[in-house]
């Protein structure tokens, strides 16, 4: 069985004519008109191969090829459960044309594939893709599949309300995307994706295939020191309680201690306001974020707390207040052992290089190992450039993922006799 | 000879009426209607008091009191020149009631305890207000003073837009201030400028009378750092190039160096703005700026050689282009050893505590410095607020400083037999 580059190539450049930004770049933030024309192009594709189409009640997609021994309904009567692949087809504001489509089209090719080797699956074999994965439009990402997971009461994330100030039910109803299938989802059998890494690991160590481990761990919160404002001129250093001391001291500690974690551990500071930010005023107070991330949650919890204890001797030695507040927090997923060592061992039989390797973003994959045994595949991101118009993954790259994707599926699902 | 404090914080009550932005403030913007109101009112007192009022051609107004020896007329066929004392009464949007107004009224009240007194002295006494000390709405700032002392042609300033983007010279005609008096003016004897100090160091010395030694110089430069935006969940920290951490690596050495340098340096980043300015983005670009201040023009020098040395060295280390901008520089300025003397030992002599420091703001008593000998005296302010309706200065500190303003300025008019 071999996936054909040419037809993945073509549906990604058909795919991405659709919110297309002009700049190379795609815009079909989730529940809009340009989503509904992505979801229309998408499932007349799923249609066309035969696959059983299902639109849940939160939107997601699930496309099933049957399998010898299963329909894929998901009851016990329709036999075995299927084998899902999938990702979703919603972007940020100004996304590339990978993240995300690439999975739920590589699904697709898999099928063709398939068919075209005459292969025939134990287990139904599923294309899905999730509703609102980025969250640029309504928080928090990942919406759809946390909700397939049973993460997310349906009620709650239907009354989401978007940046825009729409309201995510009236959204799905509007562009009549508002499916009859239950959520939560039935479990499947296993959940593998594949996805542009995001990053610049792959690239950099010159490997086509990362063998992804699991999630990091994600801790965010917002720093808020206040000092006092003092004229530039006339104040003196040893009077000072400037705030903007003390944050650009957290930026070197949070470099500092990423550094000395070592293994996954990254720390950054993205975000720094000063006011009243003149120049010659010292500022009454500055703000700024913390972005840790760890795949050990115990190495997390620590980095958080040394975070914390350093920056109030900081603040305390400088005369400054400091307040935190919590955006975001999220304990690391770990993949299922089974599935990274057929990922690593299928990459490995083709002939590719691989490597095991965290992801530092979040995945629809992530929710789903909630229900079953899940993995990821990754391609290289050309400069580790990601929601971006300049986003790209070389062809052979995307093939190869897509092969890698095609054969671990396939095993998973058994061969019929 | 007494001044009469009463008098003095009657006149600075009314004048702080006009622009009340009603929270103890004041906002006299240059050439508004309500700094024209300020000079209405302010004239008014000086004519009452029988004093030649002249306005020159970019609206700088100067009273004068006539000498035994002198009428103040600017001529060498008019006798001895002038003794000038002076300050503003335009203030920064914010402003509080004492910054410049205390120079002005205090000059007042003093030719009314001279008047009290019965004393002539032998130089003409005179009493100024400039026009746009604080460059709030007409940058520079001093500007009237500079065009006084010939450091800007007329045209020049009469040609300068405001930020709301009125023309200097039509806001001067339209609220009835052009005057046609010549610029640059005659050069006075000597001139001494009461004001607050808009600093703490008088306060936490517990110091009534400050004998400032000069103006610091001043260095203002915004630098841009550009680095690599990233995705901070998924690139190493081996592999980033934050201009974020080069940001803040250049706060903690700004602070270090004028910690080092010791004396009166002072460092300051009180500006700094990350691109995209996202929790979970690597800054793309981070502009700060760096305000460096001491009276030594050499040292100045040094520590900004210091400071471009250091920062083009983080950058390097970090992978990222460093471009710098001179926003301002001005060269320290030296009062008069005589004049500094005289206001030291004339505290001394009335029994008031009394300290020589050098000012870390600009006023327009280094613009005369450029044309005869200067000197200025100081009180203190409270918390080292200025710019800020919270401005105060206790009544006691206000009369402090005008008795020992009245007794310099009669010391250098001398007293005729």
């Amino acid at each position: 069985m071999k996936i054909q580059p040419d037809r993945l190539l073509a549906d990604i450049e058909a795919l991405a004519a659709i919110g297309d930004t002009g700049d190379g770049g795609n815009c079909r933030l989730a529940l809009t008109d340009e989503d509904a024309g992505g979801r229309e192009l998408v499932v007349g594709w799923m249609r066309a191969l035969g696959l059983d189409v299902q639109v849940d009640r939160i939107g997601n997609v699930v496309a099933t090829r049957a399998g010898a021994e299963g329909t894929g309904a998901g009851t016990d009567a329709d036999g075995l459960a299927p084998v899902m692949t999938g990702s979703h087809i919603d972007t940020v504001g100004t996304g590339g044309r990978y993240d995300g489509t690439l999975g739920v089209l590589a699904g697709l090719e898999v099928v063709r594939a398939l068919d075209d080797a005459g292969i025939r699956t134990r287990r139904p074999l599923e294309v899905a893709f999730f509703t609102d994965e980025e969250g640029s439009r309504f928080a928090p990402d990942m919406l759809g599949s946390l909700v397939y997971a049973g993460g997310m009461p349906l009620e709650d994330a239907l009354d989401v309300v978007a940046i825009d100030g729409a309201v995510l039910g009236d959204e799905l109803e509007r562009i009549g995307w508002a499916g009859d299938g239950a959520v939560p989802g039935p479990a499947p059998h296993a959940y593998v994706e594949l996805h542009i890494e995001q990053g610049p690991v792959l690239e950099e160590a010159g490997v086509t295939i990362g063998a992804v481990t699991g999630v990091q761990g994600i801790s965010w919160q917002e720093l808020t020191l206040t000092g006092q404002p003092n004229h530039a001129g006339t104040t003196p250093m040893r009077l000072r309680r400037d705030p903007a001391y003390v944050a650009a001291e957290t930026i070197g500690f949070v470099r500092r201690l990423a550094t000395d974690l070592g293994g996954h551990q990254v720390g950054t500071v993205g975000r720094v306001d000063l006011h009243p930010d003149l120049v010659n005023v010292v500022a009454a107070r500055a703000t700024l974020t913390v972005d840790l991330r760890n795949t050990d949650e115990a190495v997390l919890a620590h980095a958080e707390r040394r975070l914390r204890e350093h920056v109030a001797a900081l603040a305390s030695a400088e005369g400054c207040e400091v307040a935190g507040r919590r955006l975001a927090r999220f304990e690391p997923v770990a993949f299922d052992p089974a599935v990274i060592d057929l990922v690593e061992s299928t990459a490995e039989r083709l002939g590719h290089s691989v490597m095991r390797l965290p992801s530092g973003a979040g995945h629809d994959a992530q929710m789903l190992a909630r229900v079953c045994p899940t993995g990821m595949v990754f391609v290289p991101s050309r400069a580790g450039v990601s929601h971006n118009p300049a986003e790209f993954t070389e062809p052979e790259h995307l093939a190869a993922g897509a092969q890698v994707l095609a054969e671990v599926l396939t095993e998973l699902a058994g061969a019929a006799e």
